[in-house]
């Protein structure tokens, strides 16, 4: 269990690194082009969830990700007691991540964002991007579980574009976000209402994909 | 049966929301530079199919296009009545998932598109486009069906390219973009030609492929 | 030998198409910025490799290269006479595909190229090149044969960056470029020198992983 | 012994040929911005990475790296003489490759590097940027070890962006840089200490995943 639990944070704490880190370096290197910024901020992303998920997965199920670790709790394949502690690793990994993006880049380590993500269109894309997310987990585990490093990287390439919220479906990465004033960063005020819509997208998927993949 | 017309609506609609919405978030984010725009767009798509492909081919195949669909009739691999349910199911799966773009991005939900995509160039592309995707198809089915997602989606985020049209290659994703006047509209007095010429792409590569791949 | 003929055909056709096609729509929308454009040109170039040399590769080995061809007439995997064919089927192909990217996009058919692309530095580079690609086709195939597009493909990928030529290695491609007065063009009067380099490059990568993958 | 040497001389001759040449292609084209720039250099430095892996893992392992060799000499997996040769392989590779960058675009070939890359958060940058290789490395060898390839070459990819330094992560590629006043250059007075933190990143690296991975 120890070492499933550290999986779990260290995964989440690269995970961060990257998500805000790339944010920060793309930024300030785009030259006011967000699209392009955009762009230097996706493809690490994207690169580094294949990474992780092939690394860590064979330990601890390379969730990295409260909305994920439900969804197995909801099927059944993980204790209510794992859970919590999954979920807590998750959190504090999330939180290191975003830690060590900021030492990496002479940022204040604690600097709440004021990057504004509130709204009716965000907060459905909060939920086709977490539905999408865990359609894109269950439907890959069940008929080619080798794929699932590459297609949940790719889902996220993908989502980071196709939502106006630019996809965080993670809620231990919208909690880490919210302590970062850069590019990735949400405003505390709206992190509640992006886990919400979180949870629920993925419940619905859940039940969607529990329907659909049934043999 | 369900299922199976469940996975092609979903899947058409998980298409369309990442063109479409993709589209929109590339040209908002570009600063008017339509090279990164389009980087934008394409490789959220591409991205995408190889996901969508992952999940849903094991279940219904995983056409997403009626021009597809019609390949595998003219091969009696599917029967011509399933062939009309797989086809609604796409229509209405590529126009919910415009709805569920222009959600997303807080656009009109009907916004007939006014960007021309006509023209004899126009129409060769879609023509080559078509033939394209269909040859990708078929020829990595014969040999390396495990890479078929993955050959598609690299397909396409060539041809975004390699054609003037963009590659549409596909006629319920055609029909959906003339709702949406945005990067990736058409306008609908123009939807009509694209599709001939990608029915007539699609049989061309049928014939030749079925003579090429012949054991 | 028809089929195997038609292959080389049609693989180095739509190899031409995407490589003058996406040159063509890479600049037009680049705004200037030849950065953008090498990138719009670089990954569908990429993408079209992977696909084309997994559909054709079954059929006839998906060459679409002359000194890919003469690579394997060296290691006597293919036959004097078959090799003459290959190529011209190749050259042709390479021609064929340059004229349909000038039909979709309204370049003139024909059109001699006047970007100059000539001196030590680019000879250098179409040397490095080519045994680059042939040391990556005969290493893939040795160990990981189901590897070979996925590396050709990514090879390609970085070719176009790090040499200054932005890497052709490949003659049939060499002469079909130099009709085409677009970002892929090269003068005609330069065409010579690249092609020799390539040669020497295909044969000195043959006889070094000759020695070096000597079981 | 005389094929793994030229192995890890090649492979490490190829890996900076490529960061070095799509360097100065890169800031060449990009017009001054940066993000284009550093996009231009990390596609091809992980595609090649991904290839070199795949063509030269079955000869030699394919460090071209002295912190690489380094972990397996802690592993026990390399006696000390055969690491003594592949570091020097390894240096002299890099050397070389950087050569060959600069005659391919007509640099001076000796060209010391005035690019300050220094301070705590580079500092930092190096042991994060090497830890994660390692881990990489190590993780994915255990239980995908077809997929080292694959997982190496998108690691780099996202950590040129989401470390401050741009993730050297190797003293062979370290050296090498110093003497190339371009894109990817490193003032010489600077290598030191970032062969100090890539040791010690490696290091720990190396500690954590034999506990994490110990069956």
């Amino acid at each position: 269990m120890t070492r499933r639990l550290f999986a779990e944070w260290l995964g989440t704490l690269f995970l961060l690194a990257t998500v805000i880190g790339s944010g920060i370096m793309a930024e300030r290197l785009a030259d006011g082009n967000t699209a392009i910024a955009l762009l230097g901020n996706t493809i690490p992303t994207g690169a580094i969830l294949v990474v992780l998920i092939t690394i860590f997965g064979p330990i601890s199920g390379a969730h990295f990700n409260p909305a994920v670790t439900l969804v197995f709790l909801i099927r059944k394949e993980i204790k209510a007691r794992e859970t919590v502690l999954f979920v807590i690793a998750q959190i504090i990994g999330g939180i290191c991540g975003m830690f060590i993006a900021h030492l990496m880049f002479e940022n204040p380590m604690i600097d709440p964002s004021t990057h504004a993500r509130t709204g009716i269109s965000q907060w459905i894309s909060e939920f086709v991007a977490t539905f999408g997310l865990v359609a894109t987990i269950l439907g890959t585990l069940k008929s080619r579980p080798d794929a699932v490093p590459m297609a949940v990287g790719l889902y996220i390439t993908a989502a980071y574009w196709f939502t106006s919220s630019t996809s965080f479906a993670n809620p231990a990465v919208t909690i880490a976000r919210g302590f970062s004033d850069t590019f990735a960063g949400i405003d505390p005020a709206h992190v509640g209402m992006f886990i919400v819509m979180q949870i629920i997208g993925a419940v619905a998927a859940t039940l969607t994909f529990g329907w659909l993949l049934r043999a």
